[in-house]
């Protein structure tokens, strides 16, 4: 499915991307932390997945195109990261109100600019193992989005795993050069154990990615008629970005501004939606088993993410270091994380429960912690 | 057995102590380094095990009768761990030669003050439950040395410990207070399971807690006619001992010193030895398995021995923190050791393996680590 020879960086000359980079990733505790998202850190690195997602947008997207929206707390951390992206392109969200609105803002936003803009819209914190096909997709689904559709990028399911959202694939729509298009039939819910695996055998399902591109404008007009109240919100707002007032503005009206996930709002309602299914090797990494599943290459492998691991009779296990030694015994499956005030040590099998212990310490009042 | 109404004070006027403070306990790596051996660290804790000896021995040894013989490169921890030890009781060894030379010294230098003198010697890095019954154990041992015997304390096995050597006890000699004493028949290496599990079933086998009391003269006796050489070196040091000439006199002789055991080069094979049996918890505390199994009070039950723990579904682990929160989850039969350079994660199953990892690492040259 990979297009030769496409000649990226004249195809994409106009094309938007927001990046929300929110959310704390509690599962992958004590590495993230509230003060240190999952985004921000180096996994699997060397680059932190912020990074590498603006790296791997890079080729397609101009800097000056490219909206990154975060939390106060993180736009600082962001501005030194990103060093390329211009200050203005760095938007502080006064609270955090789900994607609806960080993604809405960035299309109010780029749509001021300029009215025909397709945008792409791509979480800080996931990663890709084949970048080129990533981009080729983008652009296969930017072509389907300028005939005026919603589209997803959904991800071919190599497992029945019960931790994302599905999309059902509906009617076939006109390829997109090598790729395939199918109408949306159906946003899934995280499914059980059975219901995966029946998804998966059924061939018609594809992960929910939360991967976005559209015209700016459609996207407009569909929260015109979905969401009219953070539609109207959104336009005050964006009519106030350059002017004097823009934080009074920002700070009055965004409070009242009611929680939604794009997903929810907009999409599971719209009108034209569509996807395109990728194979390029997404996963959200979402705890430490899939981190340790993506970064080993063969069975029992043991995998060192940061600093360094003297092992001895150990397998499958893997390390996130500090800048001490860590040395294994007569161990296996275990995730070892050593941070400078955590030391976490668990089962492989138990990685989802991580964020268990995270609202122990919080219910403990032990915020610093967490 | 315990004597009762015993006025230790009284009784124990003239008893003297020697504490070899040697060894480096590589099996507690990476608490116990060669910089930091295990009689300096808390285990079990809060007082370090060489204080705890000392604190073991006070009511019955005065604190002008203790002798601590260590390594230069320890003399500066001992005296501050150790206020109340008079400055001349920590004798500083030029080299490790074994607990012959150190012990044997020892005796030289108490013999010279008093003749009649009564002396134990206790290492320094051995755990005792009971203090109380030690004490009542080393008093009838002192008697019993009164009689011209070379006594050794033998630990009543509980178990099949492959780890200790064994004492094979003789002929029953008449009783101490309430105490039985035998004379030796014969010291036995460590041996393997099937035997140790003979000896334990035999009952007339103890474990060798190179745990003595004898007369002071009746060792420098013994070691007169079986390490003449050694004997005539130690005179010769001990008569230089209150002399400006000490150090000369240490530094010339002790280097030419061969390396022997107290056991190997005395105990074996000397005239008169006899053991009393005793059962007053003790262990050399080996290796992390041994001191989690001191230390835990039930089945499947964690043990901090410094820090904090944070469990979550986690069984018969311990947990040797440091200023950092340890957070395990679905993990069980684990060893954690975090100190400020090096973090271990063992099976506690292997904890006799530490030593190999401390071995890579020298191999390595990592020896700042080991």
């Amino acid at each position: 499915m990979v297009r030769e020879n496409v000649n990226e960086q004249q195809r994409s000359a106009q094309l938007h991307a927001v990046i929300p980079a929110g959310g704390s990733g509690t599962r992958l505790w004590p590495a993230s932390r509230s003060s240190r998202p999952k985004f921000l850190l180096p996994l699997p690195g060397p680059r932190s997945m912020l990074q590498a997602t603006f790296d791997r947008l890079e080729p397609i997207v101009p800097h000056r195109n490219m909206l990154v929206i975060t939390g106060g707390a993180h736009a600082v951390a962001v501005a030194r990261q990103l060093p390329a992206l211009p200050d203005g392109n760095i938007i502080v969200e006064p609270g955090p109100r789900g994607t609806g609105p960080a993604i809405g803002l960035g299309a109010a936003l780029i749509a001021r600019k300029d009215p025909d803009a397709v945008m792409g819209s791509f979480a800080a914190d996931h990663y890709v193992s084949n970048p080129e096909l990533f981009r080729s997709t983008v652009l296969a689904a930017a072509e389907v989005a300028c005939h005026g559709y919603l589209v997803t990028i959904g991800i071919t399911p190599t497992y029945a795993e019960t931790g994302y959202g599905y999309i059902r694939c509906g009617q076939a729509l006109p390829p997109s050069g090598d790729f395939d298009v199918f109408r949306v039939d159906q946003f899934k819910e995280k499914p059980d154990k059975e219901t995966a695996q029946a998804y998966l055998d059924s061939g018609k399902y594809l992960w929910n990615a939360s991967m976005f591109v559209w015209k700016a404008s459609l996207l407009l007009d569909e929260m015109r008629r979905l969401l009219p109240e953070l539609h109207q919100t959104l336009l005050t707002i964006a009519d106030a970005w350059d002017q004097p007032e823009r934080d009074d503005v920002l700070r009055e009206y965004w409070p009242g501004i009611a929680d939604v996930t794009i997903d929810n709002g907009i999409m599971e309602h719209a009108e034209r939606v569509a996807v395109v299914p990728a194979s390029f090797g997404w996963t959200d990494l979402g705890d430490w088993h899939s981190l340790a599943e993506l970064m080993s290459n063969e069975q029992h492998e043991n995998v060192v993410l940061q600093g360094t691991h003297l092992a001895e009779d150990t397998r499958s296990t893997l390390v996130f270091g500090n800048n001490r030694l860590v040395a294994t015994l007569g161990v296996d499956n275990l995730v070892i994380v050593d941070t400078e005030d955590v030391l976490l040590v668990c089962n492989r099998s138990r990685a989802q429960d991580v964020r268990k212990i995270v609202q122990r310490l919080k219910d403990g009042g032990d915020h610093p912690l967490t």
